[in-house]
C-alpha cells in the first residue's frame, strides 16, 4: 500500500465541490483539531476541483481558508484568490500537491459513469488511494475498478454510495464469513420523503415533489429518485460488494409516478402504506426497486421521511440497520470515515 | 504489521474450546472451501487449546479433523489421537506451529480478567495479531492491550465482544469522524430472553431462568446476565472504543431479581414492558445497566427474545442496529470476520 506522506498527516484532493464536497470541506475545517487530538492524525485538503477550475495549496488549506472556499459561488473555485486556477488539470494537481488520497465526489451519471469513472481510473493508475460517494463509476465498472485498486496495491473505499450517512456498507463488507441470502430495504431518501408526505399530508405526487424540491431534497429532475434509478444503483453496488455481479439494466423497477391520491387513501383506510422497496434476492438472483403496498406493521413501514433502513437475511442470522440516507454533511462524515480508515490502516 | 505466513493462507490458534471455539472450528470446517473460492484465502487451524490440554498440527487440521475434534468431550482436546498433548504450553505451541493470529475465546472472568488477559498480553508480546470474543481482558486492561498492539504493530480485534453476532462494534469503530454522544440499547441476550418469557408467558423470574437454562441460554449461575455485569462490560468496551475511559465499577446497575410477577402484570395492563436497558451518556459521562419500565411503542420494546439492538445518537445523525446477540456459531462468524479482515488487510 502507498504510505501516507508522513506519519500523522494525510493529504487529500477533493474532486467535485457540490453538496458532499462542500460538506467535507466544512467538516474538516470545523473538526480537524478534535480529530487530531483524538486520533493523532491531521487531514489536509491540498486541492479542490469543480467542473470549471481548481484551487490548490501544497501544504494544505487552513480551516479558515476552507471556509472561505465555501463562500465562492458554485463552479467557481478556480476564481478564488491566490490558490485558484481557471482550468482543470488533475495530473498537474497530483504533480504539484502529491496527495495520499483522491476523494471523488462528482455527480452520478448512469449513462456514461463520467466524469467519475475516468477520474477514479486515473487516480488508481497514478497509485493513489481513492474514496468515493459517486455511485455511477461503480455501477459501470465495479470489477474493473476494484481489480485495478488491487493490482496497484491501493485502497478503494465507497461506503458513502449506499445509505450515505449510515455505516451499512462498511459492516456488510466486513461480513465475509456470512452468506447473505436476501436483503430488503428503503435505500432512497428522496422518494421515501415524498411518499411520507403523500401519506401524512394527503398530497398528490406532484405537490409532494414540489415540497421536497423546496427544501432542497429533490432535484429539479426527480427521475433518478422517483423512478428508482438511484436505489437500483445501490443494489448493484451491494450485490457486487457481496461478490455477485448484476447489471444495472437487469434491476426491475417501477415508478412512484404510478401512485395517485386515491391509491393513498385506500391504502391508509386498509392499514397499508406505499413504500419504494429495494429487494435483492441472491438465491434467486433477482433485484428490484418497486413501489409496494406494505402493511403498517411491516418493519419498513415505520421508516419515515429521509430515513433509510435495510433488513438482511444471512445463513447465520438476520440484521437490521437504520439511519439517515444522505445529506451533504452526513455523507461527508462517511467519506471522512473512509479517509481516516485508510490513513490509520484500521 | 506482521505478514501472513504466505499469500492466501492464514494460520490461527484457537485458545478456549467452549461454545464459540467449537462454533469456530465447525464454521471453518464447513465453510473453508467456499471462503477460499470467494476470497482467495484459506484459514488453517494449526492449534486448539482448552483448559487441560492442546492439539496441534503444523500444516493445519483438515475439515474432517476439525469435526473429529468436536467429538471430544469438553476439556479433553489434549486426549485426541496423534495431535493431542495433555498439558497446556502456549509458547511451545507458538514455536511449533508459527501462527499468524491468536484467537482468544476463553471464558470471561471480571475479577481477574484471567486467563484471557495473560494470554492476550503474551500473544501481542510475541508479535501475533489477536482476535477475541472474551470481554473481561478488555474490561480490565483496554488501554494497555490496545497500546501494546500498536507498539508491536499487530492487529487486535474484538468485534465479537459486543452484540456477538452483529457488526455493531465494527461499524462504530469506523465512525471516527462522528462524535457519538449517547447510546441506548439491549446488549444482553439472556436477560432479554428471560424478560420476554416473563411477559409473554407470565412467568416468575425463577421459572423463566429455568427455561432459559434448559435451552442452554442461561448459565447455571445466571448472575452475569441478570445482574447486568455482562451488559456493563459491553458498555465499558464501547466507551473505551470511542476514546472515553470508564471503569467497570462505575457502571450503575440494577438486577432483574427485583421484578416480580405483580410488576409484570401491572406493566402489561398499562402498556409497558420491563427491559434491561444499557445506557451510555458520553456528554454527562454516565453509564448504566438498569431494569426499566418502557412504553410498548419504545423502539427497544419490540426487541424480543435473544435479539439485541442499539440506538446511537451522534452529532451527525442517529442510527439503529439490530441483530442476534450471541450464540456459538453466530459469534464464531464474527470472530472469523475479524480473522479474515486481518488476513485480507481490508
Amino acid at each position: 500500500m502507498r504510505l501516507m506522506s508522513s506519519y500523522g498527516l494525510v493529504k487529500i484532493v477533493v474532486i467535485g465541490f457540490g453538496n458532499v464536497g462542500r460538506g467535507l470541506a466544512k467538516t474538516i475545517a470545523l473538526k480537524n483539531n478534535e480529530l487530531t487530538k483524538k486520533l493523532n492524525i491531521t487531514v489536509k485538503v491540498v486541492g479542490v476541483v469543480d467542473s470549471k477550475g481548481m484551487a490548490l495549496k501544497k501544504d494544505g488549506f487552513t480551516g479558515i481558508e476552507l471556509l472561505k472556499l465555501l463562500e465562492q459561488p458554485r463552479s467557481s473555485v478556480g476564481s478564488c484568490e491566490v490558490y485558484g486556477r481557471n482550468y482543470v488539470d488533475i495530473e498537474e494537481l497530483y504533480g504539484e500537491v502529491q496527495p495520499d488520497i483522491h476523494v471523488e465526489l462528482t455527480p452520478a451519471n448512469y449513462d456514461t459513469g463520467e466524469p467519475g469513472l475516468s477520474n477514479i481510473r486515473r487516480a488508481l493508475n497514478y497509485g493513489l488511494n481513492v474514496v468515493t460517494a459517486n455511485k455511477s463509476p461503480l455501477v459501470k465498472a465495479f470489477n474493473e475498478l476494484t481489480a485495478l485498486a488491487q493490482v496497484r496495491n491501493v485502497k478503494f473505499k465507497y461506503t458513502g454510495t449506499v445509505m450515505g450517512a449510515t455505516p451499512f456498507l462498511r459492516a456488510l463488507k466486513w461480513m465475509k464469513a456470512h452468506r447473505v441470502e436476501y436483503l430488503r430495504g428503503i435505500l432512497n431518501s428522496t422518494s421515501n420523503y415524498i411518499l411520507t408526505l403523500m401519506h401524512e399530508k394527503i398530497l398528490s405526487i406532484e405537490d409532494a415533489v414540489k415540497e421536497a424540491q423546496l427544501i432542497g431534497l429533490a432535484e429539479s429532475n426527480p427521475s433518478l429518485d422517483i423512478d428508482g434509478l438511484d436505489a437500483a444503483a445501490k443494489l448493484v453496488i451491494i450485490s457486487n460488494t457481496l461478490g455477485h455481479s448484476i447489471r444495472f439494466e437487469n434491476v426491475e423497477r417501477s415508478s412512484l409516478r404510478g401512485i395517485d391520491l386515491r391509491d393513498i387513501m385506500i391504502a391508509i383506510k386498509n392499514g397499508y402504506v406505499y413504500k419504494q422497496v429495494s429487494t435483492l434476492d441472491l438465491v434467486k438472483k433477482r433485484a428490484s426497486v418497486n413501489v409496494e403496498r406494505i402493511p403498517v406493521n411491516d418493519v419498513l413501514a415505520g421508516v419515515k421521511g429521509a430515513m433509510n433502513a435495510v433488513h438482511i437475511v444471512t445463513d447465520t442470522g438476520e440484521y437490521f440497520f437504520q439511519g439517515k440516507g444522505g445529506g451533504g454533511v452526513e455523507t461527508a462524515h462517511t467519506v471522512l470515515n473512509d479517509v481516516l480508515e485508510i490513513a490509520l490502516g484500521d
